[in-house]
């Protein structure tokens, strides 16, 4: 095995081991001598692949949008309707996944600082994230299927931090609040033809 | 002056002093040593009254709170479209103060962990907003000034969830977030009437 693939599985290892460490014990909970061991590393060994809590953090965050943009065929699924199903599982796949959600969610708030390590991630990630649905919202609104006065730019930076927010709001009180009810609600209202 | 009212006003130092090292320094940047000095306590004395460094900064977003609701005399004014230029006012105000929004996000996401010292707020906090914002969309719907199909409840969930939102992509990258615009976009399409 060549040193360029052992690094690349060792770094898939740790991502994987500091997944579980988050899911048990939260960001805050977790350290990376834990995660190391876990990963069957010394500290120092883990931290020549993740110099810092926020870098290993960022990693595991790219890996979570890799899978849902695999798990739901993000990027082959053209423009329309299909993708707001595609939006709407993603949902509910977290909603069984809180885990996952506090821990995008915490770091979203941290990364609000230019000088913090998962800034750019966050850079790109909403920009990604408001242009896929604005290209969805268009496509919409050219076969029209979504409502009169509705921009589709507006749309979709409003649809993604109506997610954010939900999941703010849904993790503080689970019990009071439906977050793929109200996004559902949200996006029918939205459209001129069923959304199911 | 009474031993009370001396500790009531010792809490107020303290709480203005650490409002303005978190909009100097940030949550992350601030420390409780920092903040006693500018308070002119000892380290130990302001322990005495804000034990940990979460607990003071959710006496901050108490008072935050406060200054909000009596600027905008949102407990004085009657359910209808001028609470909705109060919030909208509220939102103005915001994008004059990043470093207090970034303060409240961060708490919020950090705060959604149980055993927080500021889960307690959010969950009351969420719930007084929601209730607000519920209450103002039902007399809107009353008086036939609510979009046909547009539920209150559903409608503040949904309205408080987008504010949040907003508020991160906005911090996360200031220049492509339109805060202020989207979220009178936003009610302006659940009104039947003009927002202005």
């Amino acid at each position: 095995m060549s040193g360029y693939l052992k690094g690349r599985l060792r770094r898939e290892d740790i991502i994987a081991a500091a997944m579980d460490v988050y899911r048990e014990a939260g960001y805050h909970g977790s350290s990376l001598r834990e995660i190391a061991k876990r990963a069957n590393l010394t500290h120092a060994g883990l931290i020549y692949y993740f110099p810092s809590k926020e870098a290993l953090l960022a990693a595991v965050l790219e890996r979570r949008d890799a899978e849902d943009t695999e798990r739901e065929k993000l990027d082959t699924t053209p423009p329309g309707v299909e993708v707001l199903h595609h939006f709407l599982a993603i949902v509910e796949h977290n909603t069984r996944n809180p885990g996952v959600v506090d821990m995008y969610t915490r770091l979203a708030a941290e990364a609000v600082a230019v000088d913090h390590p998962a800034h750019a991630y966050f850079e790109r990630h909403y920009r990604m994230a408001r242009d896929n649905a604005e290209a969805t919202f268009r496509a919409l609104s050219e076969r029209g299927e979504l409502r009169t006065g509705v921009d589709p730019a507006m749309a979709a930076l409003t649809f993604i931090a109506l997610w954010d927010g939900l999941q703010v709001q849904w993790l503080t009180n689970q019990a009071e609040v439906d977050m793929l009810g109200s996004i559902r609600t949200h996006l029918q209202n939205l459209l001129t033809v069923p959304l199911d």
